[in-house]
């Protein structure tokens, strides 16, 4: 669960307006074959979709469900491997006209209008997810 | 839209109490000619301006004024060009007292307390910002 | 209070469930000898405690206990030396089942759900901190 890694490629750029967020994170992650890094990301989006972990059940909840346009304060979040595929884990901080702020885990729905990312590439040990059996999640293994 | 870039060089510092926050990094990126990069910085400010994008009305709004000492509980962003000048685009999440927190884009008229930043140049092809109709954002053109 | 610096070693990992995340990550850039550096880092944690700093009376206050589980929206800051030892600065933005957000200074007392970080080493003119006048604050100096 610790991986010593050098930096490799690495890509600025944004994404489009009315792409869904994750999505487009993980399919240009999957298209770069980028299978270890890291990235943050700011912009606006037109709706936001996070979820919030319960801790006691152990699952994830989509609770958050937020039908307005707001400012990406903050997004940041690893890449790595789960089930064989390229993951993207992306926690999100949002903002309103008042600038009171939302945050939670990243999900689909969350719909773009402006997104600027930078994204490190990290090559050494693969990081690789598997179920944590303490936690419940998608942990990376040992 | 998309630069595969390379890290540059790379300055951890500090900027000094009573600066105006956004205009200190614009400055500093401008004196070190740091044409593209991101970065990301914490601390405390006396006061804060941010901005919300109206995406109806296209256009940004300053409407978050908030006269009270706060923590910089994140700020983040990326370095590029537009109109031939060096342009800092930043997001910023500040927190009270009473942990409550508030985010938006960084405007002129935050002043800092204290504020440590990471800037990381990045070197390959250059991007620059220029007027996205669809979104009415200065956004990194294709 | 500026160091030109250069990408050293870099860690993409996850801390234990039950771990204190300040004193977690304050001893793993101790056992790795990790002098100066950035790091950002996301999660969940079973509950929380932040500071806040008073401008005027400079002072720290360890104001926000949150006895509640809650996702680490952002986590970000820099590691260099203090009185010779190793120092971690951390800023935090925490988020509810409801989507609601807290941010501060890290403090003890923030006990680790899940963690998964990013720790980027710095090479270069070493960043010590001292007591700065004009704030109070543990500042790098000149």
């Amino acid at each position: 669960m610790l991986s010593k890694t050098k930096n490799g490629r690495s890509f600025l750029g944004r994404f489009e307006c009315g792409d869904d967020l994750l999505s487009v994170l993980t399919d240009f992650c999957k298209q770069n074959q980028i299978k270890m890094g890291v990235f943050n990301l700011i912009g606006a989006v037109q709706k936001a979709k996070m979820g919030y972990y319960n801790q006691e059940k152990k699952e994830y909840v989509d609770c958050i469900n937020l039908d307005k346009k707001l400012e990406i304060s903050a997004c940041m979040g690893n890449i790595s491997l789960k089930d064989n595929e390229i993951m993207v884990h992306a926690h999100i901080t949002l903002s309103d006209y008042d600038g009171k702020t939302y945050g939670g885990h990243l999900r689909p729905g969350t719909i773009i209008f402006a997104a600027e990312f930078f994204i490190q590439e990290l090559s050494g040990e693969q990081l690789i997810r598997g179920k944590d059996k303490k936690t419940g999640l998608p942990l990376w293994e040992p």
